[in-house]
């Protein structure tokens, strides 16, 4: 199955939370099964960003949205995990600061975005600004509604700079979430993660639901699409990101640049040198 | 006569610069008729930029662009010198480095982006890229003439956050420019502003021209106007300026925040204290 296609969303089109099921699996039996996929997965993954960082034409930027316990940091580590930290940054964006708030929202954004030969993890991003921002109306509707429009703006302009982009909405079910808290109570070296606005935050669950789904329909674009990841089970949330920037990067057509520099003429004097040495001292 | 009206580039029409007499002085005869005037101006726009910094709901962003030698760094300096260094902020924009080539156009522009109460004056600014690169084919038709609507996105986006734009082309004449340069060459002083580039630039007068006549027709907006500043005479060039600052501070309705204290129990304290300090000590 190409989970490509069968993820992504389509521009233009509508979606509908309650019709994805967020246990789905696609062709894989269970962990085991996809084990060797996802290893294959990563390893070309790796190579490929090598060649991205050596060819500086292109960016990867990869953006990460999730209700709480969706598994944003776990697919940071993993996305991660596959590719050289030289050329790779994580960025996570918290609440605002003071200074944040008193310029545009997309001020603290643009920033962090990759330059050419490099990847951007965003942990949480600009689409926080369309999400919590207009369930708990720190903004008024005629604020946020006008957001969609200007973050569409954005990412074509990032796409200009042959910046690509793939935004994951980690897709969870309620039962999921609270099973996920639950482990957290129980884990001694994980209770920190845990604050009282975990719990609170489910009172807004429909709210998050309607949020994202405008989130979802408005800003797939062609140049930078949302793909919905099914992520109860994370071994298959994990496979499907990974195959997706797979592909993306194979898209690409990377090459590793020309050397600069005439190789015959090292080797040429490479072998000069040896022969120097294995002269007989005088 | 009102120079705001009589400057403005009306958004959606045609600009033939030739027919822009660069001596206009309007009703002003000459730098001493205009003296007074200019100075009321510099003093009020000082008061208004005070309850802009205080109020902190509006930000000013004054972009400069012009050819060599037509004041822009002049200008810059005549503005600042109305305000408050305090929440004023110039910068230049040089070629770009090699870390900011990596990036969209408008990534090393985001940052220096006035946020609420303060003003940022662009020395050069985001337009190079569809003028000094446009001219010397430093990048293709197809990239530069996409430029001018991520501009207008980009300039609504900050619009979004109060942020009001003027922006000012210094218009001079090709002799005016000449003389300056003979000037500065009998300046010991300023000899060192010459570099060869000042005189083969003006090969390129004319598609400089045209660059300037798409830049100002594509890019003046309601919510971020052009303007036209005849600039042969220095003493007009900082008139127009300063009136259209002004106007603009004073539509905004600045209104300095009311005391978060309590003044009169502040001053019933203060009363207090001086009471006791005036008791005869036992």
């Amino acid at each position: 199955m190409n989970l490509y296609k069968k993820l992504v969303v389509e521009p233009g089109s509508k979606v509908k939370l309650k019709k994805v099921d967020a246990s789905f699996h696609a062709d894989y039996k269970d962990e085991e099964h996809a084990k060797e996929t996802l290893a294959k997965h990563v390893a070309k993954i790796g190579e490929l960003q090598r060649k991205l960082y050596g060819e500086k034409k292109h960016a990867l930027l990869i953006v990460l949205q999730g209700i709480d316990a969706a598994g944003k940091d776990g697919t940071c580590w993993h996305v991660m995990n596959a590719m050289n930290p030289q050329g790779t940054y994580v960025h996570g964006f918290k609440q605002p600061t003071s200074e944040e708030k008193a310029h545009d929202f997309l001020w603290r954004i643009h920033p962090h975005t990759p330059g050419l030969g490099d990847v951007s993890i965003f942990n949480r991003s600009h689409y926080e600004d369309v999400l919590v921002q207009r369930v708990h109306n720190i903004v008024p509707k005629k604020v946020w509604s006008q957001r969609y429009e200007h973050i569409n703006n954005f990412e074509k302009l990032l796409k200009t700079n042959n910046v690509t982009i793939l935004k994951f909405f980690l897709y969870i079910s309620p039962e999921e979430q609270l099973a996920r808290f639950k482990q957290r109570l129980d884990d001694p070296s994980r209770q920190w993660k845990i604050s009282e606005s975990d719990y609170t935050e489910r009172e807004y669950w429909d709210q998050y639901i309607s949020a994202y789904e405008d989130m979802l329909e408005k800003c797939s674009t062609k140049e930078a699409p949302w793909f919905v990841i099914p992520s109860n089970h994370k071994w298959f949330r994990n496979l499907a990101v990974s195959e997706i920037i797979l592909k993306t990067l194979e898209d690409m057509k990377l090459k590793l640049p020309e050397p600069t520099v005439d190789l015959t003429e090292i080797q040429h004097k490479y072998h000069e040198i040896i022969e120097d040495q294995n002269k007989p001292s005088k």
